[in-house]
């Protein structure tokens, strides 16, 4: 019965890439206040696409920030499964700018591949499950399964009111499991199912010194520097053996099991040096990148300003500096208890002469792992394999969905994470971009999945 | 004599207030090219300023960047000294703009304070001058002695082409003895005449890592962060007792002696925690405040930046980080050398996984100190006690002038070093000033020396 789907899909290919297309072309940036208008036309797409496919009920959640777009399907009746389908609209800002080949919302093909910011992460994605549910309606009629849709604007900075609102509406997002594609293949058309992922928190640390910036020469040799200090701090929370030399950090982590190393192994890896164009890879003394990737925490400064950044030199000493940090985390640690050793090591460390604001990311994730062997994941790596040709790989990844942490916490039911993208798609970079050919297979995947769950 | 030039002052005070305000309206700010015409209105107005005043070929001197002023005075005659007054008309960049009170090109008075970027550095000290000369030529008919007018625009980028400019035009600037106002008292009204000043040199530290930014889920934990190895980098280069760790930095530099140590506890120092905002000072082990300050070689990171600034957060290992550090030097230390242990220090301590660039600061200068008890600086003592009405101190200070040593490693003559700043004008800072009772003392002492030069 998936033949159908799959000719409307074949059909229709350049009309829903022209759709896709319109959907990529909203800037729906997150992060920077400027883009609320177009956050809401994103979600505003979603909705209409939702009720033309003949979804029920479908509406933007007001959360206080960027709206929450919700639809559902019942059709399939009281004895068929509910699905709790879950991704995000918008998107990580595009700067640095200049670094673009392309406009990053003027979505654009080459050598095979789809640019524009979103594509892989997570707007393409989205609208993959928006097309096969299109494809299956136009061709069946019906859906095989019934259908819960909560598509969140806030992903990119915290996911900040998704998790009140999922304790608020229980029922109303209450279902047999849940499905994500939010994540990718460890290697381009390798079917990976993700049985784990990372926790997430951060802080942001402020050196302030002077009260206003200084002349060096006047005042070099009497006051603090606050680049120095904060400098200083930094250095002493990791050193080059990229251990993190925080008190405490790696209490409670499980050790890595030699069969899980070999499994990490045994994952088709990419190539770190190339994708990243370094000459040497950097891992925790002990681990491979790999493991440290997948399974180890890490730590990592993400943005750093102080003094004078514009041409030429400025003599100056500044009067205050700030470092942005936040850490991806491994079963056994809170990231609440992290932030506070975090917070406890700078107070520590800090020098005389300045002062250091702490400011604790509000909202943190736990990581999580899931059983590899529930039905509902067998049948999901069956599809994959149907569609790729090709075995299914399990793995662990480093990146955090702190959504799969509350669905886990607030229902209890299994998460099936089918992700698409591959380790080439440049998120969070300039020229994000996602294969065609993945979007194609992803599909396919998606029409074998919805089919089989009722088998 | 000095009684009618000093009547011309009071009667045309506001007057020249007046004409000073529009001197300071002109940003000419030499670091960002943006500025290059402002730069040239401000040369024109000192240029038709020293013809009115009644100076010969007064005209600007085309350096290859912004023009300097050259004028002279020869009517004194053969038996009378030359002089060679420098100064300069360019002014430091005035961001962080949001935190200046009054618009920083728009002069403003308040409490007896003039607000305007380059009220006290160097502008409204070079301006003094300009007016002294005025009031006497205007009630003597000729000044006491010839002069030679150097007004540079390019101080606050290194001096770049004054070098050459001086060593080229050997006969044109060639004086008896220099006089230079582009420094400060060490309290507000308390006569100081500079004996000595630092050297200064610079380098910028650029480390690159992966060649676009990363997703930190993805690949942290198999890729050296830049800013991370760069803070490893700084936090290796100087430690929390204020000591410069780089191998070889405090070679040749000649010890403090008592003497001089009590010379310097001796000078009425400002209060630097109030002065700077501060709780507590921070100067090298073994050394005050005062100490490291005045004669002790300092290190300074005047900028860094790399990665996410923007609000939220940005899940990002950043491609490259960037450090501006200058370094201010004693008798005894070579800025070319320095520039080279510093390097050597960068390159041995940086870890693997990145490529580090090492930007040496073109122009550096090497520390100077000079004679006290020369007649011309006892003279300009005694002008400045007069006028002040209170004892001169003799002080070493942390600023750097590199025309300073230019001109006594080309003409080997006797530089004269009246400052008429306080600790309060926040030089290179927003809500730069200059008190209006400074300005006109200063003048009365200039009026007293240029008349006493032939006692």
């Amino acid at each position: 019965m998936s033949e159908k789907a799959l000719q409307y899909l074949t059909d229709n290919r350049e009309r829903l890439l022209q759709k896709l297309y319109n959907f990529l072309a909203i800037p729906s940036v997150s992060t920077d206040s400027v883009h609320n208008k177009d956050i809401k036309e994103a979600a505003t797409f979603l909705q209409s696409y939702l009720e033309e496919i003949g979804f029920e009920n479908a509406k933007l959640m007001e959360t206080g920030k960027h709206p929450l777009v919700y639809a559902e399907y019942n059709e399939a009746g009281p004895d068929a499964p509910t699905v709790l389908f879950y991704g995000h609209y918008d998107v990580q800002p595009v700067d640095p700018i200049e670094l673009w080949e392309s406009e990053p919302f003027k979505p654009e093909v080459r050598d095979g591949r789809l640019y524009a910011r979103g594509s892989s992460d997570d707007k393409g994605q989205v609208f993959m499950h928006l097309a096969v549910f299109e494809a299956i309606m136009k061709t069946e009629g019906k859906l095989p399964l019934n259908v819960k849709v909560c598509l969140e604007g806030e992903e990119e900075i915290g996911s900040e009111n998704l998790y009140d609102m999922l304790h608020e509406k229980k029922e109303l997002f209450h279902a047999d499991f849940a499905v994500i594609s939010d994540s990718g293949m460890v290697a381009k058309n390798q079917p990976t199912i993700l049985y784990g992922l990372k926790g997430f928190t951060g802080i942001e640390i402020t050196v302030n010194g002077p009260d206003h910036d200084l002349h060096s020469g006047m005042y070099g040799g009497a006051v603090r520097n606050p680049i120095m200090a904060l400098t200083q701090i930094l250095a002493s929370m990791k050193n080059t053996d990229e251990v993190v030399t925080v008190d405490g950090f790696y209490d409670g982590v499980e050790p890595l099991s030699e069969d899980e190393r070999t499994l990490i192994k045994d994952v088709p890896g990419e190539d770190y040096k190339e994708a990243a164009g370094i000459s040497e890879t950097a891992s925790e003394k002990g681990y491979t990148p790999k493991e440290h990737t997948m399974a180890r925490p890490t730590f990592e400064i993400n943005g750093v300003y102080g003094g004078y950044q514009g041409e030429g030199t400025k003599t100056i000493i500044p009067s205050s500096a700030t470092a942005k940090i936040t850490c991806r985390l491994v079963p056994g640690q809170d990231p609440q208890k992290i932030q506070g050793l975090l917070e406890d090591h700078v107070k520590k460390v800090a020098p005389a002469g300045v002062t250091v604001e702490v400011k604790k990311e509000k909202l943190s994730a736990k990581a999580y792992k899931v059983e590899p062997n529930h039905p509902l994941i067998q049948k999901a790596a069956e599809s994959y394999t149907k569609a790729f040709d090709k075995e299914t790989v399990y793995v662990r990844m480093g990146g955090s969905i702190p959504v799969v942490e509350w669905i886990e916490d607030i229902y209890n039911i299994p998460i099936v994470l089918l992700g698409f993208g591959t380790p080439d798609d440049r998120l969070h970079s300039p020229n994000e971009s996602f294969p065609l050919d993945s979007y194609d297979k992803g599909m396919e995947t998606l029409v074998y999945y919805w089919n089989s769950i009722n088998e």
